[in-house]
């Protein structure tokens, strides 16, 4: 091995540290652990049946051209899918705003690489998806967190952090927002509050990066206009995926966004993966046509209402007062906010020896915060589990807030 | 748009080129062109029969886990059976040393994101793989490029540019080779060269990246060890790629590396894109033990093989004298050099005239040189339309020649 192998690594990789959720997961993968802790899709959701018809036929018509290299920008006929489906929101966009990405993971990591220099700031909720801060820390960004209540990112916050931050003479980057079902804490934010934060996007002439992994997961309530839709001034660029909503393992995600930074993030795409797998993206196209994509949407959202409504309605049974949570309205996650006394790691340690896991609240507050919240994922475990597991755990927090009770009148 | 879009792009968004093969590839898609100048595999090499049937039983067998997200260094199937290649030709090497990417261009990508700076020098031949040097100054390398002769890049003068950048107290973080049928010369290094490369990377102290996309396509002569397989200090990082053996639409590159390297790079890797599509990496895994992809390998050979002999004795008929080029023992590229005082690019524009487009040589050399050199691609053009694309190409040439002469002596 050469000398200095740790001199030889770069200022970015120093900055990218090892996903905190990922160290977690790896302690809930006993098959006895009931986890509440990962984010993955159920796999109940995914068409395996109609995909083996699919893809069949798509060789059958197609043949080597889905084995090909593809345009960097995306399989056209897929980019033109997609783009019909915003158009049929009402929402204005070309060709030209439509670019696809191998998972919404890497759009979120070329919006760093074509914005981010070491020492940015880039602002984000209190909390917020991890993999988000993470991609933009590995470029340097030093985020800044605002934040949340329960119509989410707080207009006033963020803009006493605008001036803040315009005080010290920074101007951040962009400003980082899940509006739909936040992860973590599947909050959404209404119109009135989008249009808000939009509006100081532009008074204080910020890009506003909008992550939609969530959106067509609603089980109840009216769909939000998205900040891209309510923008008029290619302000907002929008990551979409199909992770959620048809399968996570072809990772086939886009970005929506104003054509002068598309151009900047296909040339770094170019650079990054030369194009997402053709392979998958011909599929997509397919699953997209046949119309099985909304019927088997409706099947996921059904499935994950239901578990929602099992969990929320086993917690309000069995999870001790001074215990809350949040009701989302659609999504994966639900967050729990402990009372402030509490440690959600001590927690997590007892949990996992009663063989129930959960994702601590802090990993996802960039201001070393939320260290008594905890983040619920309720789309993977069945219900039979999803109750024992929400019994286990509320069991626990109820000891340990005798505990901490009786600590703090020792 | 916010004020100053410009200024909001990142050095890394500044430090990448659109690639120039790009540009000149879009102007060889008029379908009349004869155009050696992409760097497609034949879609006669694809194995679409097989994999239907594969598919099929994938899908039947494995269910939803083929649609599900799967860890960041990649499906350990696919991994095993990619590591046993390698041991089976006798490299030691574990589980630690190899991770799917996304391509070998994520290979790539992920290399410069984890060693290269701002201003770090990397080493490179003269000339080099296009998307190679693009992402490695993505990252802000400055790249220093070192002569070839027809054994690859020199020793001598490798040494020679080591000796004059310590004297200027620079350490290069890399060493960047494609020791098989190089591109864009079609160069293979013998043994003899690997050994002398390596022992001035171990002499030196500095790491060394192998990239490996055609090794397994050679016609003719005896394969050379890999420079992994020479080194026996952990220097050597190697990038393997199914883009060019097996179809580049699935997007499956590897990396063999020293395990202290590999745990960064997982850890950017996530933060890049998460994990590869499993469901390509699920294709792989059968394809692989279905005993068809040695079957296809060698149809794949054969048909280069093939279209290499008719372009090199097209070629031999009717190239002007003064004109020479390489004769790669195998992969896709062959290289001509014109004389001197030929510029590729006043040819090139004349080509596309008459309808024939190839890659000008200059846009591998980072120095700047090579405007009297020119990259043919070999393996896309069927026999009828090689020989008509070389006959209008040496007409281009010798007129060509004749007027430069003419000026010479005017």
């Amino acid at each position: 091995m050469i000398s200095d192998l740790k001199g030889t690594f770069s200022h970015i990789s120093n900055n990218i540290k090892r996903s905190a959720i990922r160290e977690i997961l790896k302690l809930t993968q006993n098959p006895e652990v009931i986890s509440f802790a990962g984010g993955l899709p159920a796999p109940e959701s995914f068409p395996v049946d109609s995909l083996d018809g699919l893809i069949s036929t798509m060789l059958k018509e197609e043949g080597a051209a889905v084995l090909q290299y593809d345009a960097t920008e995306g399989v056209t006929e897929l980019r033109e899918l997609l783009l019909k489906k915003y158009q049929d929101e009402g929402i204005e966009c070309s060709l030209d705003n439509l670019i696809v990405t191998t998972g919404s993971q890497q759009g979120l990591d070329l919006v760093g690489k074509v914005l981010v220099n070491e020492g940015d700031t880039v602002i984000c909720g209190l909390p917020s998806y991890l993999g988000g801060i993470g991609a933009f820390q590995a470029y340097g960004a030093k985020m800044a967190g605002v934040p949340m209540d329960e119509q989410g990112m707080s207009a006033d916050l963020l803009e006493a952090k605008l001036i803040e931050l315009a005080e010290q003479g920074i101007k951040p980057k962009f400003i980082y927002v899940i509006p739909d079902f936040q992860n973590p804490t599947g909050i959404t934010m209404p119109k009135s509050r989008r249009i808000e934060i939009l509006e100081l996007a532009h008074k204080y002439d910020v890009l506003l990066v909008e992550d939609c992994p969530y959106r067509e997961v609603r089980f109840e309530g009216e769909a939000q206009p998205m900040m891209y839709e309510l923008d008029n001034d290619d302000h907002v660029l929008t990551l979409g995926t199909f992770s959620k909503i048809f399968a996570p393992g072809l990772r086939i995600g886009w970005i929506l966004g104003p054509e002068a930074v598309n151009e900047k993030i296909v040339i770094a795409k170019q650079s990054a993966d030369l194009c997402t797998p053709t392979f998958v993206q011909k599929i997509a196209v397919r699953y997209l046509k046949s119309g099985v994509f909304e019927s088997n949407l409706k099947k996921t959202i059904d499935l994950y209402h239901q578990r929602r409504d099992v969990m929320l309605s086993e917690m309000e049974k069995c999870m001790p007062k001074g215990v809350s949570w949040t009701h989302p309205e659609g999504g994966m996650f639900l967050f729990i906010t402990l009372p402030e006394n509490m440690n959600a790691l001590d927690l997590f340690h007892k949990a996992i020896e009663k063989k129930v896991a959960f994702v601590t609240g802090n990993v996802f507050y960039c201001n070393g915060g939320g260290n008594n919240t905890m983040r619920l994922n309720f789309s993977y475990v069945n219900n039979e589990k999803a109750i024992e597991g929400i019994r286990r755990l509320a069991k626990i927090i109820e000891k340990e807030m005798v505990t901490t009770e009786s600590e703090i009148f020792a």
